[in-house]
């Protein structure tokens, strides 16, 4: 069942050890979900309790802990020795009266690792500040270091396989975007074309399936397009409508993430001009990547490209992406946006995504893109612009 | 765009201030993307970067504080005056060099709220360790307490329009089991039956489409029903695999979850044993359900049902639901097990799921409920057993 040889998963344990010491850990407490994984393997929805997965500098084989009905879970998904994998009983869970993480603190004393440096992903989206009070309490003795993002930053870099992944990540958005386009149109539902999305997303190709992305497609339409995170209702598309579509294709929790803007029926000229400024930024920018340049230096391009048309945009272009789990299928490592100095390179995955947002319509168009030796591979095949919906049969459809 | 009544927002507004008066609390920050919505109305998938809104004891009004980009969702969604929905610039978004929350600290001083006693929600998903420490370093004059579930607590008995959501909910949850248990037979890849699962769920009826439900569509088969949390693969159901499905339909928010087990062919004596056993212990504590009678008096009624044949279960057997965002659609508040000793009121919606899982197989039956003046009423319509796949064309079918 293990997605990845067990000598990649010992690669990511070494690079992860490496960075422990020189951030001078002795133990890692993973809480984010993708961490969980990329090290051990664990995949399941459970992440609305607290589970971890513990790296200790001078121990092999990490530690997985967690509830005592997900340790099958663990069993079944993970490479660790099932020695290794500890559970709590179910009344730690959404308790007044415990926390898991007395539970915890009380095995890592037990093992001897309760009086070291220890590092907590205090960012993590999981790691809420009551699970933290809990460990500092239950550890008086421990020195405590924030180690947010420590593992993402080995996840940067992908191996071959892990691109493999995105790439039939890439196969699925491409399903998934084409039924889009051919289901909008005037008078369908949007939970329609959405029901329609996660059809394509899911079934997937003959070969392979798709898995549940990190984000659910985003797709506002009309005056809402200037409203990015909004998701889908079941009022009707009507004749005019500008509906962005933002998505992924999801394979082994890795994403390919793609935006593109649908036209029902003809747009003002002022859309269209967007439009094509976003496409202009999007192609010079993409052209400008290479390993070496950095991701200020990316974003440059594309802030002088459009700047030529008097077009501004005061948000990041894009972001490192691959292995997630809800709510975000983002790295939080490096941004395609000023004052970030990451430098590029080979095997690196990004999602560039220059949205545009005015007070009463917004574009987006999209690409995920690889990092190569010499330049850049756009990961998905979709034509580049403002596209029309295709669906010609939608008006006065009411059929569901 | 509201979900529901000024009149009903503002009386959750009260009864969240009195909760503040109770706790002594002058402020209060809700970061739990469930609660943000019940009190505000805001609606969007922007969870994945700190957001909140704050309720001061003494304004009528709350504030959104988000993203600049999802200023205008805020806009669209709530009922809050515009004024009152404040944003932070994009070079805060998953930046190492400044946090949100410096900058929602800087508001709070800013509007004379930084030397008051300030509630969080410690325990809440999104709440992580870091946001609390910018806080506290931002308003080093504040006193802080912990709020988690202060607000959970209010959304415990549902309106008259909550219920009719959750109803819709339950409707849409009757297509999606009932569409699973058409499509499950042997050689269906488990992904194929998610997909349709999706369509269901979110095509919905003629009359109303779905959300997106807080959790996917979980359905571990073979000896993987053992593992409750598993999500699907793209692997192909064999002859007498058992099959654990468990989903939710989701109206604006509000949730009705349900389990069934479904076999593929015969089972062992033992299997059908179990499942008999389940629902008779379903069966017995769902009658016992009325106003009055406390969670953990229900939870016994389980336990002694399901003694008299032998069976021991050590989890909790449900818990309340309703409104709710990834990753679960649980309210945390009331949970149906030994020493909780919550007095069940009407109009209270529980999901009593009481799992047994053996080393080898696991049976999951389930129904959601709401307490009425009386006793009980079940929200969905579906029978109460082991259910037999009823796919006659599955066996050998390829196509996708």
């Amino acid at each position: 069942m293990l997605a990845f040889e067990m000598s990649e998963y010992q690669n990511r344990i070494q690079r992860t050890k490496r960075r422990m010491e020189e951030a001078g850990l002795e133990v890692l407490l993973i809480t984010d979900p993708a961490n969980m994984n990329y090290l051990s393997g664990y995949d399941g929805w459970s992440f609305y309790v607290d589970q971890m997965v513990v790296v200790m500098i001078d121990e092999e084989h990490p530690l997985w802990i967690g509830r005592k009905m997900d340790a099958n879970g663990a069993k079944a998904t993970t490479w660790l020795y099932q020695d290794n994998i500890i559970s709590y009983t179910d009344d730690y869970v959404h308790s007044t009266i415990k926390h898991p993480m007395d539970f915890v603190a009380e095995i890592l004393r037990q093992i001897g690792q309760g009086n070291r440096v220890i590092g907590v992903e205090m960012g993590a989206y999981y790691f809420t500040a009551l699970a933290f009070e809990h460990l500092k309490k239950g550890l008086p003795n421990a020195v405590w270091k924030d180690a947010t993002l420590l593992v993402n930053h080995v996840r940067m870099i992908k191996s071959d396989r892990e691109v493999a992944y995105i790439k039939n990540a890439a196969r699925l958005v491409e399903l998934g975007m084409k039924k889009a386009i051919h289901s909008i149109g005037e008078g369908v539902r949007e939970c329609d074309v959405v029901a329609d999305i996660y059809k394509s997303l899911i079934s997937g190709t003959p070969e392979f399936g798709g898995d549940y992305p990190a984000i659910v497609p985003m797709l506002p339409s009309g005056e809402n397009t200037c409203t990015p995170h909004l998701t889908w209702t079941d009022k009707k598309y009507q004749n005019n409508d500008l509906v962005i579509i933002e998505l992924a294709g999801c394979y082994k929790r890795y994403h390919c993430p793609m935006a593109r803007t649908v036209s029902i029926g003809p747009q003002s000229e002022k859309v269209n001009d967007v439009a094509k400024v976003v496409v202009e930024g999007l192609n010079e920018a993409l052209s400008f990547v290479k390993p070496g340049v950095t991701c200020e230096e990316v974003e440059n391009i594309w802030r002088k490209t459009i700047a030529r048309h008097g077009v501004i945009k005061d948000s990041r272009i894009g972001y490192s992406m691959g292995l997630n789990y809800p709510p975000d299928w983002g790295e939080h490592t490096a941004s395609l946006r000023q004052g970030d100095q990451t430098a590029l390179k080979s095997n690196m995955t990004f999602h560039m995504i220059p949205g545009i947002w005015y007070d009463n319509f917004g574009i987006e168009i999209s690409e995920s893109f690889r990092v190569t030796e010499t330049g850049s591979e756009i990961l998905a095949d979709m034509p580049r612009k403002l596209i029309t919906a295709t669906n010609l049969f939608a008006l006065g459809n009411d059929a569901v």
